[in-house]
């Protein structure tokens, strides 16, 4: 009889966007002329059209296709050269970083490729994530048997969890129990906070002395406005022995339907087996991809390189600015409204706490009712994320400046 | 300190591909001369230009992304409904079959959901492969633990291995033993055997009697042209509560670098737990979309959607009309050199007899080092594909007429 990986009935309740959909959609089904007024921040979703230059080099790709003389079949499972070279040298060398073409994976996007790093790992890895967190990397872990049972609070047993809160100023501390792998995202989604070199440094020197492993996804990190501030894990002398960074085009570019994004795992990276072999997490990773994929869509591939063009990084600059733009003025709304924002300064998202007394679900369904608005829910990024809502700069400027004003104009506390 | 899936290391010699590039990388390190007379027929993958129906609605789909009205961000991580759609009617619906549009889970190839869908089942279970067969099935087992170690063959521990030979018509017989998941690709690769009707429902029945599932790779059902063949598993009766089909736009629509497959997963499929719940895989591979994607590309769907027009199943027969009639001529080519020929003729690929004493391996350096002809050792698919080599159809016709041309003279026996 065929048996089930039951690690996936552990999944406690479902995932966090579908149940927002559907919460908005029972409110529209209440409220159907409601449907046209309904703004929503709160998906990080982009809005603006995808950069010019990547457009046209995806066209030029699909005629290649239909000329016999330029037509391309199977890629390279870890991607084209072409790419991973750009990608070098923007991302990295011109940033006074060295890192290999061959230590950069294309990918179709950061949400596989979380889930895909487990396929290497064993399940014995205890895991550390920062809570509030992006919900992939615990579910996936779930997934993968290597934490628990849920109990009452969705909270996995097993996985440690460092708390980021206003008191320590959304900086998780590091672990004071043993540790394989921990997660962290910088700039943070969903708080928007940012590991500074200080703050990344002792993560990298913790991992080094417990031979841990550190996913740092810096998803996010071309939002970073403070020149001082870290954008990869490899600008941390040593990271290169204990670090893989996941990287995405989904923001800077514009590509979250068009699904490219890459890993950088250093050669130097290893891991153990239960009798205290080290084996080379790269060989793994690198066999993972030989032996799973045939690699990202070719004109999906030449849309990515062509961000790196000159004209291409000044879209992505500005799309990027645009998105900044319009956090501030959704950071500025809930200040003004009287509620304690973070974030928002560096990353695309501004974390904003309820109002004394009212839940995460209580506001979200709060602002939905009383102002056709969208949010995402701080409890569904952790327990930690219990009293704050985070909003999203990925939408129009129609949009953001809609929802500044009814924002400011809500009556929280009326409640019905 | 970190852990590794520490099954990767029982992975055995390089993964086929590989080692014939750098088989081929050895030769014309040695004979440069030779690059430009070089003809490759061995690897599967797809030569002719991409459809125009396919090219236009990817461009147009690019196009859209240009403008803040028609951008898309996320899809839906199981695959837009117009494709799905497309798929249900045209590829299920049209030809008699009841499949439901949630039954449809689009993906980026069937290489990634071979492998994708050992994530929802148990470690537990005991595989049956046919022998030979595509080599992802058993290396994707490998890692996710299903297997035990390598024997000196290549032979994995704990893999039911049904031989595919000429006594029985490369027709796997039910196996004896207990199996809780069975891999059957029809028409097949390698071999490109095609299972009937009597026999693809002896195994529906064995399958049903034994709550074990199918994984049906139905990759090649486009190139059968005998119409008595069932295309798809769902053709036999009682299909829906134990199989899984796999196909893929890679072969039909010349999709190999454009990369979208999809599977079909019924409801009705179930799995059990240990202490003998049963569990809906739909629900599981819902679960596992949602949680480990963001969906395929949208220009990517988009250009699979137009293989259904009208004018994108013209353009399907067109292409897998040229692939076979390349066969053929390769069929015929290696037929009046004396070999002796199975396959290709409801199938895109050969597969041919090694001369009396000559090992599949043998045969391989011989074809590239004395007519710079390359093919697919047969043994790379497992034991039985020893003594075998795979010739595939999909080359350029001038290369298909040059191979045949060569092979016909090849001088087989007269070793150095």
């Amino acid at each position: 009889m065929v048996r089930v990986n039951e690690h996936y009935l552990k999944l406690a309740a479902g995932y966090l966007f579908p149940e927002i959909q559907r919460r908005v959609g029972s409110y529209l089904d209440r409220h159907p002329e409601a449907r046209e007024r309904l703004i929503n921040c709160g998906v990080g979703d982009v809005t603006e059209p995808l950069p010019a230059s990547a457009r046209n080099a995806m066209k030029r790709a699909v005629d290649e296709l239909g000329d016999p003389t330029s037509f391309r079949g199977y890629g390279p499972p870890l991607g084209y050269d072409f790419l991973r070279e750009a990608i070098v040298r923007h991302d990295f060398r011109d940033r006074g970083i060295d890192i290999d073409v061959e230590e950069i994976f294309v990918s179709d996007g950061s949400k596989g490729d979380a889930g895909s790093l487990l396929e290497i790992l064993g399940p014995d890895n205890r895991i550390a994530v920062a809570d509030p967190v992006y919900p992939v990397y615990v579910d996936t872990n779930v997934m993968a048997g290597t934490t628990g049972n849920a109990n009452d609070d969705g909270a996995y047993e097993g996985v440690v969890y460092m708390p980021m809160t206003r008191e320590n100023g959304f900086t998780p501390d590091l672990p004071s129990e043993a540790v394989d792998v921990v997660y962290l995202c910088s700039p943070n989604n969903p708080t928007g906070a940012v590991l500074d070199h200080d703050a990344l440094g002792r993560w990298v020197e913790w991992a080094r002395r417990h031979d841990a492993l550190i996913v740092f996804d810096a998803a996010y990190e071309s939002f970073i406005r403070d020149e001082s501030l870290p954008r990869s894990i490899y600008e941390i002398e040593g990271a290169k022995s204990c670090a893989i960074e996941c990287r995405s085009f989904s923001k800077n570019g514009g590509f979250t339907g068009v699904r490219c994004g890459y890993t950088v795992c250093p050669r130097a990276l290893e891991g153990v087996t239960r009798d205290g072999r080290r084996v080379s997490l790269h060989e793994l990773w690198t066999r993972r991809w030989q032996t799973r994929s045939n690699g990202v869509s070719w004109p999906v591939q030449c849309g990515a390189a062509a961000l790196y063009s000159e004209e291409g990084r000044a879209e992505v600059r500005s799309l990027t600015d645009f998105y900044m733009e319009n956090v501030r003025i959704l950071r500025e709304a809930c200040e003004s409204s009287g509620l304690e924002v973070f974030g928002g300064r560096n990353a695309p998202y501004a974390w904003v706490g309820c109002p004394d007394g009212i839940s995460s679900w209580q506001a979200f369904d709060l602002m939905l009712e009383r102002a056709n608005i969208v949010t995402t829910p701080g409890c569904g990024f952790g327990c930690c994320g219990e009293g704050y809502f985070r909003v999203s700069a990925f939408s129009p400027r129609s949009a953001v400046d809609g929802f500044a004003r009814r924002l400011e104009s809500l009556e929280w506390m009326a409640c019905s």
